[in-house]
């Protein structure tokens, strides 16, 4: 394995550490929960927003907290959920007069820890609500989950839910907010190379020279086939047609439209990948109205890449189009 | 080969495309001469800012366009200088009342088909200057350059030129401007992998399963000698101590810090050497007082990562926080 990277056990401290340290300003970080927050959360005036899920997929979610983003993340190690207490704790710490919305992708052990702390919250007296994401049409059930996987959709759901708490809704407002927003984002990816967790030291799965994994998972999982690897206007079909079909998108729909990268693919093939995939939509009269082409929702070192559609009216519209700020600028 | 190509020979193009697509509102996509360029340049109020370089290097330069950055930029083929004549017609089309500056990164090829395009709009009456930038100290002289290379310290001179000419700042006085930076920015990298341009098909060259390249170029060229991985603490001092003696950068210095990777690392590692390079800095008795952490310059998609300082003072702070705006935002 060639990684930087000191003991695999503290990958996941000394990358939150880093990016302390590298947003004095603007972000706390509370070692003994993992937990990366807002200096300024939480704040009476808005539900704060939190999202918890294993590691390994940065950006995603510790480096989308600030200012209508996330309130706070708090992950657990590399593809493991949070332990419950961390969630826990976590939901005390970012209590809020207005509550406590909690953003959970659809797997089964994040499922239980979340589903735990929010009934240790309850007794507590938090107002605390949770959303569950599950926008990959991939697979049915899987390795991790009963039901859909909740990949890189999710980004979409922080940045409403973020924008509508900022301007003030409650919690149940969120909620609402929320659940549209799932019901109308769909996603599917493609790996074109395993990804080495550092404790493993190895990759997580085999792939040949010319094989990819259609429908893959962003911790490895298997997804609906492999195949041999062929020219990026048919890899955009591969991934674009399932996600289309699966809504539907059809005809005279505006969508935002993500190409997000698994983690090792540069950005140069995301772009070619945005523009196949930008006419093709247009080609079946689907308006592209907002682009997102980067790294949001990763799986380590995995190179590959999915695609993301969410059907646009003009409330999710206003609110993917609102101000926000994040961690992991790169100004 | 596995990635996102259709045909090699159009790798670029279409990746504009894309880039274009992405952007509507704000980028011009002209074919030609493999240009992007500001929907709004040229503008009468203000000089110019152009870089060229070859493709390979995303976001640089061509996801580096947008106020207070770049007017435009005219890739050349992966890892290959833009042709002469389209240096020569972007200098033209970009051309504005206050001139043009043109941004070279320090190889033989850029330098030859900058030189050349300045000597023939010179000739026709247009205002030109050229700065060329040699940010790295792994090597002096090497594969493709007499001198030093320009690497991803590129970054804080279009930053800082960019954010003066938006504050109307004439030519001569941009020149000093990027002079200033060049003078007090240092850069070195290393390589886990080695890279694949998509026309070749295969990686550039070969690093054994255990070894880097201490110093590589961002072409993937030789840089002061090979060694076996060692953990990330080890990393960063082989990075950091050539890069703080060069200038040298001193106890009670005010610096910016980038970590940036080099297309194949993901972002929680590059965190994690931030959080590191940050103290070790700070035991040093040098201040980081801004951050800079993800992809800046790139060489496809090769594992890696490189580290540059650039020494602050008042006015490079102050154009370095100026607002900007790119390409390859990810909101």
């Amino acid at each position: 394995m060639k990684k930087f990277v000191n003991d695999p056990q503290q990958f996941v401290p000394e990358m939150l550490k880093g990016l302390a340290l590298a947003n004095p300003d603007t972000l706390k970080y509370v070692p003994e929960y993992n937990l990366i927050m807002r200096a300024d959360a939480p704040r009476a005036d808005k539900v704060s927003i939190v999202q918890g899920s294993g590691s390994g997929h940065e950006p995603a979610h510790v480096m989308a907290v600030g200012p209508g983003m996330l309130d706070a993340a708090c992950p657990g190690d590399v593809f493991a959920a949070p332990p419950m207490d961390y969630v826990y704790e976590t939901t005390k710490l970012l209590n809020s007069p207005k509550g406590v919305l909690l953003l959970v992708n659809n797997y089964t052990g994040d499922r239980m820890a979340f589903d735990m702390a929010q009934e240790l919250s309850l007794a507590d007296g938090v107002n605390v609500k949770t959303l569950f994401i599950d926008d990959d049409v991939a697979v049915k059930d899987s390795t991790w989950t009963v039901g859909r996987r909740g990949v890189a959709g999710n980004f979409f759901v922080i940045k409403a839910v973020g924008a509508a708490a900022e301007a003030g809704a409650d919690l149940d407002e969120l909620m609402r907010i929320g659940e549209k927003v799932v019901s109308v984002t769909r996603s599917m990816g493609l790996a074109l190379t395993a990804c080495t967790p550092p404790a493993k030291g190895a990759p997580l799965f085999e792939l040949g020279d010319d094989e990819i994994e259609i429908g893959v998972g962003i911790h490895g999982e298997p997804g609906r086939r492999r195949a041999k690897i062929v020219p990026a206007n048919e890899l955009v079909d591969i991934l674009l047609e399932p996600v289309v079909a699966d809504l539907p998108y059809v005809s005279g729909d505006r969508v935002a439209l993500m190409v997000n990268g698994l983690g090792g693919t540069p950005i140069s093939e995301l772009y070619l990948v945005y523009g196949i995939a930008h006419e093709k939509l247009a080609a079946q009269g689907i308006t592209v109205a907002r682009s997102y082409v980067g790294e949001y929702c990763t799986s380590l070192d995995m190179a590959g890449a999915s695609i993301t559609l969410v059907k646009l009216d003009d409330e999710i519209e206003g609110l993917l189009a609102a101000p926000a700020e994040i961690g992991a600028r790169i100004f």
